[in-house]
């Protein structure tokens, strides 16, 4: 008994890309209950060099995008990269949920083994199936969630590690 | 072909913790340049009801010291949560890393459906391995290791995306 390549990613990504767009409902009562313009929180950083709040949650979504596009060796979906608002990364978050799910598992399951041709900065990197989706495509994808999970606890909304984690009754299992 | 339930875990916990072990270097330099005592680090929290730098690390180790053990059916080692210094949380770091990599592979490979209690605050739950690996350990690692890099990030310390990562050299395949 083992765990396929579909198994080992897209499941994850789906659960916690749910518990995202969770984050941002709470986020949307607590700009409501403080009145202030929910936008705002777009230009919320940790660091001044770091990338803002919703460049956090279009890196999240591209980390999976890619990530399933290039395991599968299927075509990712071009996204446009001016959401301005919650309710428009709200529907980046959908658009990617889409995405994954509507990949078959037997694209990806099989490609442990496979070259994945990963394009970087410096040139491109060619690794293995499932040496990037465990060490690149899974720590970049929870880099970019739990900085943009951290941005909303820092600027005070009020989130614990049950919305990050999500839900673990039977109807979740 | 598919992924083992030891090759899902380990080598992740273990490819991050190194990762870590660098970003204490990185700061601790960091608190030589700028003349502060790099203790300080482990009062720095991204919200006021956030747990500080240290007990992050301590979360993080114990997030896959306790995942792995539970899995595995053995028992985890007990640490006494009483680091003061950048040194004691490397020390956390290092021997997390031994106790996770001296249990046998095929104590944790096959035990996608094994039940494993996980103790919570509000009593405790069942999960089956391949679920508990998945949707909490590795969600729970990251987040604890993605805030320690957060909080150092936020601090100053000069780090990015590769140390975050860790290198892709023909060496770390």
């Amino acid at each position: 008994m083992t765990i396929s390549m579909h198994a080992a990613s897209v499941p994850i990504f789906v659960r916690m890309l749910g518990n995202a767009l969770q984050w941002l409902d709470k986020a949307e009562s607590h700009a409501q209950a403080k009145k202030f313009d929910p936008a705002v929180y777009l230009t919320a950083r940790l660091a001044p060099d770091m990338l803002p709040f919703g460049n956090q949650i279009q890196i999240a979504c591209d980390a999976v995008k890619f990530g399933v596009a290039r395991i599968a060796g299927v075509e990712a979906p071009k996204f446009a990269d001016d959401e301005k608002t919650l309710a428009d990364l709200r529907a980046r978050i959908q658009k990617t949920l889409d995405f994954i799910e509507s990949v078959p598992a037997d694209r990806i399951d099989g490609t442990e083994d496979k070259d994945v041709v990963v394009p970087r900065r410096d040139g491109s990197m060619t690794l293995k199936g499932e040496f990037y989706l465990k060490h690149f495509v899974l720590p970049n994808f929870f880099f970019h969630v739990t900085t943009t999970y951290a941005l909303l606890r820092h600027w005070g909304v009020d989130l614990g590690k049950t919305d990050y984690l999500g839900a673990f009754g039977a109807a979740a299992r």
